[in-house]
């Protein structure tokens, strides 16, 4: 992504002892890097949303982890920072993805080589993020080319939360199709959601300023109005974890822009990279632990104190309101997943 | 409703020459009245939403009609005024109700009479909401004794926006069933969407606060995943218009609302006097005049200049979501709205 004439990602080191970052909750007001040189430095970021999205926390997780690496190698300490940053979120399977997968390699090497293992390995990580957004962004563009074919005017498509490069190391999920589609000349709009409580619709708001898509700032009790009078083509959405079985958990809101979609028989589609992917999980009702973030989010200076609040961040759409997921590897319906991924059902 | 110990009704006159309002744009922070003394001043007041909630600006709009006659209460005049008033906010039927009933009474009257019979009847019209008011609040209240019945712990009901004291002259309509059923002791629990664009959610818990029911605030977002998880019982809301055919439509979200109550097998109720019915409509989705509001609201001071806002006030629910109408006649089904009140489908 470039900002003012500049290609940016969205997490970088800085040489071998510390890791560069936007800082989101300055954004979109504010253009902000910061530097992070512990892995508690890392945990307190991804607790407070300075990184966010569930395909950078994943990579942020990894470069905590080789952080907590160059401080004390043992096994202990290597238990310790694990627990540590997987506990930092709750939600987005993605970051016990890659940490599973920072372990797994750690473990292997001696206690002398293990921060330069992990600190390769989560540049490699950071890599595969890259590419595998744009692979998935070239399989979600095609099918915004072919859904803005069948019209004679612009492709309408509501995205809610930010799934977009912020998101992710580079490109993002649904907003790398939107970029992917609309440099091939495919004429959209974009809804965006303004995602309450944390208004990551304004992220979205600002890196489509930044891209050039025409786009409008909604409100999220507006969508399901836009969707019933046919100005919504496409719903498209980031996901925090996608369980085997096709059901989404992403961003709190999601689910009712689903049954939105659904009532009107309008497509709802997820982007998903693979690490996003519980196989795991069936039934992600029953088995997703849903983040319940801080009431101060919600409550604002203007609340009785007698008023209590809830926030939960994140909820699940169930899977027959689903109409694809939208991966590195192609296109499936929710059932048919495990088969894309050669994963037994 | 009682303020700090007082009674107050949230439009009053003042003397025979102004109307007392309680500045709804300054709560929940500030208790502030305004006093009113042209016709221009009550469309103001109404289109800047000083003054808002459909019950409401019927009966001021009613008042606004009789301030226009104490200046000139010719046939021309009383044409002008009507239009100015109508035209001020164009969802809710109330208004037109209202000053439809208004301007009957006044072309009945001589000129000089008129100011007299205007301001009688909004008095009238106000005492009139009121008791409406009473009697469909204990109509509901007797919903939610039989639902919290059947359960062993506080009945949750969620609402959206604000269809309480605030948005009538006393009482309030979802919330006078809420306030009623509590008064009689049946336990219960309200979670208040917080309804962007305007937080009128605050006005919301800033009365049930005031009044002592338990509440909880949430974003418009959290309704869905808290209906879906069993933490809802019944959706209650009140409603701006509602065609004989019994869709309902009501603040911006509602319709997100309903899906997820259908979704999930909960009921779904809209309290609406009969002045909010309008005979006139069968097909809400076509035939009503969604409101489209200054994109200032949604726009903040952080969006970048190219990004667009689309502001929409209002959605439609289809009946075939509905469970019932609560109003002041008893509780109907969406298709026994006609029969209730004795007209013809």
């Amino acid at each position: 992504m470039k900002i003012a004439g500049k290609h940016w990602r969205s997490i970088w080191p800085i040489g071998e002892r510390a890791v560069g970052i936007v800082d989101q909750t300055r954004l979109p007001t504010q253009f902000v890097t910061a530097k992070l040189s512990t892995c508690d430095a890392m945990v307190d970021a991804i607790r407070t949303m300075r990184v966010r999205g569930a395909p950078l926390i994943g990579v942020a997780g990894a470069y905590g982890l080789a952080l907590a690496m160059r401080v004390d190698a043992s096994d202990a300490h290597l238990a310790r920072a694990y627990t540590a940053l997987l506990e930092s979120r709750p939600t987005a399977v993605n970051l016990r993805w890659a940490l599973d997968r920072m372990r797994a390699a750690l473990a292997r090497a001696s206690i002398d080589a293990r921060f330069d293992v992990g600190w390769r390995e989560a540049a490699r990580m950071a890599d595969e993020d890259v590419a595998t957004n744009r692979a998935l962004g070239a399989f979600g563009a095609r099918l915004l080319a072919s859904a803005q074919a069948t019209l004679s005017r612009p492709l309408n498509v509501l995205t809610h939360c930010n799934a977009g490069w912020i998101a992710t190391v580079d490109y993002g999920t649904a907003l790398a199709a939107i970029y992917h589609a609309f440099d091939a000349g495919v004429a959209l709009h974009v809804w965006v959601d303004e995602t309450r409580p944390r208004n990551q619709g304004h992220l979205t708001a600002w890196e489509l300023a930044a891209h050039g898509v025409p786009h409008t700032l909604i409100v999220d009790n507006a969508g399901g109005h836009l969707i019933q009078r046919g100005r919504v083509d496409l719903v498209l959405v980031g996901a925090d974890r996608v369980t085997r079985t096709g059901d989404v958990c992403n961003k709190i809101g999601t689910y009712l822009k689903a049954l939105a979609a659904f009532d009107n028989g309008v497509p709802f589609y997820a982007a998903a990279p693979a690490s996003t992917i519980d196989w795991a999980v069936a039934d992600g009702r029953r088995e997703i632990e849903i983040e319940e973030r801080d009431g101060a989010e919600v409550r604002g200076a203007v609340v009785d104190p007698s008023t209590q609040v809830a926030n939960p961040a994140f909820d699940v759409t169930p899977a027959r309101l689903v109409t694809g997921i939208i991966t590195e590897r192609g296109i499936a319906a929710p059932g048919e997943l495990p088969a894309l991924f050669e994963k037994a059902a």
